[in-house]
């Protein structure tokens, strides 16, 4: 067998379905970009027929991506399959993925079904893709908690029908390495055709195993694993690409290779939890902050350490520089450009410009600039052309007075006042906003990111605001942290406002 | 064998190691405290010799905890194991744990020394501790990484000069479950009186593997469990109590169990967040947000989840209560202990009136009355005999101005007032505070933490402070997040300050 592991992303399907983390298809498409960078092999774009920005993801994702297999989900109905089809139109490589539940409580409560019924329509969905495209992967939903014999009796009639790749998911989180190893062993050596074909994990994280769970598999047999950057993923998250990548690197004496350049690692973990609002723990394995002794300082208590004794990968190859450049108002604007790109951001041409002067601008009034810094100024350069702009903000605030605040708002080329108190002085700056834009919002998630270090660091503010019964997304990086409030405030009204 | 396994919780000692995490004596008694609650059986409660601090935090756990053993760490050095034995006098029941690396790593590159020099010191340490108490552990550091048949030769060793349990840690977080559990294994069927002892496993996370290395050997032989509350530690964390809990608790086909009280799970995993000042992400699993669907809301799309389908665990299994009570103006003083309880916060008598006098005046300003609101009054009345308090403060900030503030602190009666501009409302406060408090302090970590939701929720603000070589932690919480970072500082520079 192969010692190749192909690396299935599905940050941008199964990774993005969790409330509060939706994506736009511009931030889609870059994170694809950067997926390519990493060296997937095959993307999950989206699930087209859920809605027509998922779709509409797939079709910009198929146009901006050229390697990697760009995959569409579907259940086990025709016309999620058309449209499905439709929506891959421009892929290079293209794959369908349908399938349906097959553990009994899917059949009984999910389907109000019948294990022979099931078999049927699996193979059914597989044969219909078929007429589509020549790719088409199979899941097994909760295969995890599908008894081996039907399993195996589904998995071969689907290859029959002509399924290119068999996806064994733990839906739920349930499985031990142990017994998911065994399930893949058990269709590897039962399952006719099955050496045609390869198989491919898809773990969560509801116990702890996905990680374990997803080894464990590919060592039994699995050619093809499906993870998300950072974990994230509904629940407790899928696999994460990052741990199975390095626990494969780290222990060579497996045998098994991806194509993953593991120094684009960090990069992307920080562009994927700054977008989708998701932070990651200190003690995150690789990606954390605290991941390595060496950046977590922990030489302490007369105790010694030297790093060969405790630190099993090099920080360096999952694209962490202790080292980098500290960037201050004499580096140049090659300087910062290549530290946006290490950081998952590529900006040419005009943007750079004004990234470069607000660089400038910035690096006036602090001495150094972190690499948080460089995340805000490589927003920046997106709300130039915005229709609603903040024109002034002045807040008042404190212990024993009333928290005030003063707005001025530019709305497509016309100006508006108002002034509000409020239950301190985010409260004050919002209340005012919302009495120029009259409308029925609500702030549903309010997120205020770490400031590294220091009083006078970036405080980045995510926020998730509903309007008309669908979230919008704002995000903005100030100073200021009540500033970049109301700026984040205003980027999400940005998305829908149309006034 | 039996089939109970041992939970020995280290997030006092091993999880408390990180930076910026250090609890003070009164906090790590409040954990241990709610750790008794939770039912472990051991509490690792420090390393008496690393400093006098954490000497007397194993002096005051002893006094404060009855049922559970109480371990105090040491390295294969007398005076170490002395300081440990006089550190845990007033114990009940009492356990040293002491040891030494045996990897080639570690002898070659720590110790500078041979194998049989360490074996020899391994024996002297374990037959020096038996002088002290009766109970005692020895560790093999590093034995992750340790040629097996030297292993089984130490451990042999250790249990003929008395040792009562051995701890098999995974130092560098290498291990894979199959090689970590066989590794039990080669120890159960090759080590002489292996049957008379308690073998445990201590597994970091670095590969993500933690959870199912440690089950793997508890599977294999291994009886006592080494875990930290929500997995923290140094670099990516140690093993999670809750994974291995809930692991064991809904596979009842593997047949262990242990003494854990799982409804008490989540509550103090808030608290140990909260007092470390370590955030759990949204996708951890057990304890992050999202971990349970109904908790994320996860019914979208159109695609109908019935919850069996997809949980595994029930929520309330681990504490989460959805249908928790929420407090108003109306509620009665027991309704808001009780809900303090359920957070991991026991107030009683003065404590209590002043927390309920508190929550009355912000029921006043706030409808609702969310858990957060609840933590914060929990920690209020921690504040009131402090001597330096703030009077006053009132900040001016926005887009367009010059952020500015006027601060007035009470020093032990006296009144001082300064002004200072800054680089954002917070930069103001602070700057104005160092005007009155003329030391070297430096903001180390500054952390915003989520207002769950809504503009007028509480901020919560962690800091760190550095003062004379040393970090001291403050924490705030207000529905004004400037004044709760101005309030953070000053809790901090009490902790420092006799001025």
């Amino acid at each position: 067998m192969s010692d190749r592991l192909f690396i299935f992303d599905t940050t941008l399907r199964d990774g993005e379905q969790v409330p509060g983390c939706q994506l736009n298809t511009v931030e889609k498409v870059e994170v694809a970009k950067r997926l390519e960078e990493l060296g997937v092999d095959v993307i999950e774009a989206g699930f087209p027929v859920s809605s027509p920005g998922d779709f509409n993801s797939v079709v910009e994702i198929s146009k901006a991506v050229t390697w990697p297999v760009i995959c569409a989900l579907t259940r086990a109905v025709e016309n999620d399959i058309r449209v499905a089809a439709e929506s891959l139109q421009y892929a290079k490589r293209k794959r369908i993925h349908t399938g349906i539940g097959t553990s009994d409580p899917h059949i009984r409560y999910k389907f109000n079904s019948t294990r022979e019924e099931i078999l049927e329509r699996a193979v059914a969905c597989v044969a219909y893709a078929k007429k589509y495209v020549e790719d088409v992967q199979f899941y097994a939903e909760d295969a995890g908690r599908t008894d081996n014999e039907y399993l195996a009796r589904v998995v071969e009639a689907v290859i029959k029908a002509g399924a290119t790749v068999i996806n064994i998911p733990d839906t739920t989180g349930y499985c031990l390495p142990q017994d998911f190893g065994a399930k893949i062993r058990y269709l590897m050596e039962n399952v006719k055709g099955i050496d045609k074909v390869t198989i491919a994990t898809h773990c969560h994280n509801d116990l702890g195993m996905a990680t374990a769970n997803t080894v464990s598999g590919v060592l039994n047999g699995a050619r093809q694993a499906e993870v998300t950057i950072n974990g994230i993923g509904e629940r407790a998250g899928n696999t994460s690409l990052e741990e199975v990548v390095m626990t494969f690197k780290s222990h060579k004496e497996l045998g098994i290779e991806t194509n993953i350049n593991s120094t684009k690692i960090c990069g992307i973990s920080r562009l994927v939890s700054s977008l989708m609002n998701m932070p990651v723990q200190p003690n995150k394995a690789i990606v954390g902050r605290n991941a390595f002794a060496h950046s977590s300082g922990i030489h302490q208590d007369g105790v010694l350490k030297n790093r060969e004794s405790y630190e099993i990968i090099d920080p360096k190859d999952v694209g962490l520089d202790e080292n980098s450049i500290v960037l201050t108002a004499r580096s140049g604007r090659a300087a910062l450009k290549h530290r946006m790109h290490v950081l998952g951001v590529d900006l040419t041409g005009e943007a750079l410009d004004k990234a470069y002067e607000a660089f400038l601008r910035l690096a006036d009034s602090k001495k150094e600039i972190n690499d948080d810094d460089v995340l805000m100024l490589a927003g920046e350069h997106r709300k130039s052309s915005r229709r609603l702009k903040l024109d002034y903000l002045q807040v008042t605030s404190g212990v024993g007075v009333k928290s005030v605040a003063a707005v001025g708002l530019n709305i497509a080329g016309e100006k508006f006042e108002a002034s509000a108190t409020g239950n301190g002085p985010v409260d004050a700056a919002i209340t005012a906003i919302k009495q120029i834009i009259r409308r029925q919002m609500q702030l549903k998630e309010f997120l205020i990111q770490a400031m590294s270090r220091g009083s006078n660091d970036m405080g980045k503010v995510h926020m998730t605001v509903e309007y008309d019964g669908n979230n919008y997304y704002g995000f903005s990086a100030n100073t200021d942290i009540v500033a970049a409030s109301a700026e984040a405030f205003i980027d999400a009204i940005n998305k829908f406002s149309e006034l």
